[in-house]
């Protein structure tokens, strides 16, 4: 296949659109990046790569991070923590804490923030903040072959300013028995982790753990990696996941920063940014590039 | 592969089982069936069929049937159809009003009954009910390539008797002027197209346009299969659906009369029915018994 | 005091204000009143009347009927009336489906929709719609003490027309067991019932049965009178309820015909009609009359 | 009136319950406190004091404080107070964070813990939390005429050990701007003030200021008196409200602590204390014993 044809003209077709959705307004480090930036990367299963546009340009990844500190946990405790987490699509926002409240404390899934912070604090059990987050960086670099992948303090510190609707849902969770360290501390290395800054090339190498090909060495077990993939089907653009299994038809996890890790099983792990966020404050341009991206290759996991 | 020995294996497993669930109990027609049924069919790409247990017993499909209205939808009407409902998981109960309460009467997806009460709403324009269950007997015969398939008619006279849960649904819709007939007909319509019996084997046989192989002539285009893939994996256990994802890995539909359908693209159709319900209102050891398949053959969409 | 000077007053306040709200529109009959129409009447305990205003101009009294069904029911069962429906305000607008999934059925109060139809639904028991209308219309007059009081059969057919989002709450109630009868026989009357149509005067006449005065007669106990005015401050303008008890300090009950019925308890029985709504269903300028009234008179039942 | 002959009755009734509901248990202090404890006492317009049990007995006032910050707020700020905060009935739990969802951080009413979290950081402007405990206590003790009323230490620093659930309502606010402090600062301020200690005389004579009878000197204006009142009984008693207005037919506040206070309007200050709380989180025998007063003075503000 034409990938490198392929992947130019999906960068003409972004570079054409004008409605680029809005960069994510919380904190001013994300505020203020550029909507016209676009890269992509794809990192195919027999070792080639192919990127267009940006794709060596730092990013925070945001909620994409989820993914690595889910496998981390999934790692550490199985299926036990399904005790504290569930995975079930929330049909709600990324930080709606409605569901919390009938639900007792525990998260649908572990991709909407709340859950995310119960994965963070499990991994937690026994560590320091540092001692996690270094932990957490050495399974991303492993996985991309790359030593160069940071956490941004700035960014850092400024979710921590502006984290009081995490800090909410952290204390809620606390309230119900369902948070194991203090909030202030689950929440701070939930920020630090989220400003973890990563190319698009970067991440479409640390993504082939999930691809399950035989020819990728993967960090862990076939079943996990299945599992994994089922829960960024299901759950891994919040209210849009369904709209984003209907277009594109493969796994695919979204973060606020425009980014977004998407899966071909067996085939390849695709990384795409475009700061631009739609309603469900998932990439706009972004979801268009790898629904492109999928009718060209005629890759999907639906048939 | 043993297609044969692993079905025995599995009905041996499903037999010793003592938790069999609780068949739904809102009409006599369905309560009054016996948990320990059990059957399963697996129709393969290359036209060889395995089956198990009870395979030619008779069943009532119920909510299964709304993955054949939304084939006839789709054909009709094609994406015009999204703009009166959606395609997200709900996370919510099947018959649950709520969202239709935020979401000014457009139902979730396809899959839970608002959803599916629009779909049969929509094809029923410029059609008798007796037109449109006419034509979707025809197209369920036609995938299954058996004539013998019909309505019961004793289930969908209780269903209309105990139909006031989806009449509040529909009479909802239509006051959000998303409902085109009459609440009472199209209720009437949705009710015998859930009344349709089918047997195991039948189901699986039927499946196979939603398997995407080349052996396969397919009624509708790839791009449908995969969407209705897409739907069926996303939604179609209600809020069940995540588990079922992680658990099984492979699309499915599921109906209160302890039928599922589920898909192995590029390989196979499986039905499976076992009439004991979990909290949900998934067959419980349906479930487990295609769980048990996918691990068996190693199939699954997410690698 | 001045009663017919501080009337004048008001209507000339009322006369210049120039945002007179929306008159309700889901039905042509109410949607075409001129929102200009402002009529007001105060039957006092001592016998006198004061009006202003078009007092003696007919208006569809709506949701006021709600007081006069509940005062038949409670004379009729009792507190076991509490049973299928609550005392509590809902916090929701006044058609909302929401809370009834929540609570089984059982709908919050009296006086929202759901309410009001589980106490129509009560009173149906034994007897005809005919026969319940008659005997409402024969309540309803003898507190007036005044024949002239009828059905508009125009707005009721109309009501019937568009009565969708009431068969939902019916239908979702009957689901439930929470209805006695068919949902169209019961919206039926309660179609009916809202029809009625009164003029302010009529309206403050028959309203004196609730201001427990020795010198008036009242067709129910003090006990029953206390409990009913205690209803309607809590929940008598749904969720705008609080707002106008903090503003009003008196018990009322408002309708979507713009109508607003107002007790000062052992004083007067006040009548206001002004057909534009605000944002919660209630008479914007009825409700701003009555303020001024309390203001100047100096009465509210808080101090 | 024999009012000596009427609480020495009351108090006969509750000795001999057995239901005497469950003391809060999200604290140790108040969960160890023994739900035999009764004491009620009446402060009347005409300066008589009448008391029955442990009317001397202190108790923690906990949400009855309510009272006192909303009325030093709305001296302070007026009707701007409402921009911040609602006044309609919540529907919903004391504790609840689901509406703050909806309704974008603005509480429904001053009374459950999220309107009161902002009444307490609206007065905190400009001062520091120990000032504005320091003008509320004088507050309190001017209206009791009594200088012996405190904080308990050892309930605040608990309330703080266990205030997650309110953190997380403060922190909410704050992302939406509704909280001009910090969320531990507001916090802080609120748990003191909810540990202050009051026997149920000391309560009674504090309550007289919302009589608004001729003979007593109040705080706060005419209007004030009423609006207060107003909410109390609207609001005072969480989702348990309208039950309170319908049995009892006052204006309320309870704590869950195990008191209430209730004005009669023009006619006396009602303090009541019996620890058990029912489903709603009020006192189960207070309430009962005040339904009882009502019933035997004939009191009403309802006719």
């Amino acid at each position: 296949m034409d990938y490198e044809g392929i992947l130019a003209q999906i960068a003409q077709e972004i570079a054409a659109q004008t409605d680029r959705g809005t960069p994510a307004d919380y904190i001013p480090q994300l505020a203020c990046v550029d909507p016209a930036h676009f890269g992509m990367a794809v990192a195919l299963a027999d070792g080639r790569v192919f990127t267009t546009g940006e794709a060596d340009t730092r990013f925070s990844i945001q909620s994409v991070s989820k993914v690595f500190t889910l496998s981390l946990a999934l790692g550490r405790f199985g299926d036990r923590l399904w005790s504290r987490v569930g995975r079930e699509p929330s049909g709600l926002p990324f930080n709606s804490i409605l569901q919390l409240e009938h639900e007792q404390g525990i998260p649908r899934n572990p991709f909407i923030n709340a859950g995310a912070l119960v994965v963070t604090d499990a991994i937690l059990a026994g560590h320091a903040p540092r001692e996690v987050l270094g932990e957490l960086l050495r399974f991303i670099r492993a996985c991309a072959e790359d030593e160069d992948i940071h956490i941004d303090d700035a960014v850092a510190r400024s979710e921590t300013r502006h984290g009081d609707r995490n800090l909410a849902l952290a204390h809620f969770m606390a309230a119900h028995g369902n948070l194991h360290h203090v909030p202030a501390l689950t929440c701070g290395t939930y920020f630090h982790q989220c400003a973890i800054e990563m190319t698009p090339r970067q991440l479409a190498m640390a993504g082939r753990f999930l691809v399950g090909a035989s020819g990728f060495p993967s960090q862990i077990s076939t079943g996990s990696v299945r599992r994994i993939n089922a829960l960024m089907l299901t759950c891994g653009h919040y209210d849009g996941s369904g709209d984003f299994a209907y277009r594109v038809g493969l796994p695919g996890k979204s973060g606020v920063g425009g980014g977004i890790l998407v899966i071909a099983p067996g085939r390849a792990s695709i990384a795409v940014w475009s700061p631009g966020l739609n309603a469900q404050g998932n990439s706009a341009l972004g979801t268009l590039a790898v629904e492109r991206f999928a009718q060209k290759t005629g890759w999907s996991v639906f048939g």
